[in-house]
């Protein structure tokens, strides 16, 4: 069976800074119309930065939409046009000051399929060496180090629930053992 | 330190059927003025299934953000003042037709916590029983049963990508063993 939906109009709704929001009409498998409402977003990175004592860099920050502070691993928007792995070592030296010797891929997430373009392209970091963090000057963040083994406990124990964090310290616990 | 950003003002942007976007003015910690762009969802929730068999019910279906297929847990949006436990149970049936003897939590994912203030519900469900499926009429999804550790491996090679899918079943993995 052919699932495929196709695009019959597209409206933008909203154009922001960082996202884009349409509400498609498509053609659905059984003829039938429907809408879809769609944010386009630009596609983001998170760095899973370990130390050499096996600890995580972790950022505390003020989450907006939530009202409330939020652990994650460094993180960020794609510039236009930029690689994503450029983004990746753009982001963590701009967090956290740290740059990495080795700097593998941990995959893609797609955080909400049903409504979002959105993929976050993880990475591993690692043999860090650190320099003078550069956030935005409007930028509030601390950056933290927590013990592996202690980070995927706080995930498993359902305190820290970013979605890029989970699936990079998880996948890359279920990878290195 | 405070990092609390306060709300100045709030503008209605964008009202769908799924999701609402607003351009928030907030008071920075340091007193600066910034644009929030806010998505508002009314939350959702993925279902991690297992059979008898140790295989986990997964769905195929076309996400047209991305244009493609993709295999995900059985999830969907909360009702209005719908529990999220009892939004599971019937997702799980609607979109399976199994009902489960035993369904814990297996907590929360933030899918984008930068823009999007969605809450995704995880519940684990067992002891199975299967009737009848019942997808509405214009939703097209294929269910298939992977085994436990082919899905664990799917997730780790990169080819599953969904955030509360790679969520859902690397925690189960490392609870269960």
């Amino acid at each position: 069976m052919d699932m495929t939906e196709k695009m019959v109009s597209s409206e933008e709704k909203f154009k922001g800074r960082i996202l884009d929001v349409r509400l498609d009409t498509v053609e659905l498998p059984n003829g039938h119309g429907a809408f879809r409402e769609v944010v386009r977003h630009p596609g983001g990175v998170g760095v899973l930065a370990l130390d050499e004592e096996g600890r995580v860099l972790v950022v505390e920050q003020f989450r907006y939409p939530y009202g409330k502070l939020l652990l994650e691993i460094p993180a960020g928007k794609l510039e236009r046009g930029e690689d994503p792995r450029e983004a990746g070592i753009r982001e963590l030296r701009e967090e956290t000051g740290a740059t990495a010797g080795r700097f593998e891929s941990l995959g893609q997430v797609y955080p909400s399929p049903g409504y979002c373009d959105e993929i976050i392209h993880l990475y591993m970091a690692r043999d860090l060496s650190f320099g003078q963090a550069q956030p935005d000057e409007d930028e509030f963040l601390q950056v933290q180090r927590i013990p592996f083994e202690e980070l995927v406990g706080r995930i498993l124990d359902g305190e820290v629930t970013d979605s890029k964090t989970v699936a990079a310290v998880l996948k890359a616990k279920l990878l290195l053992g």
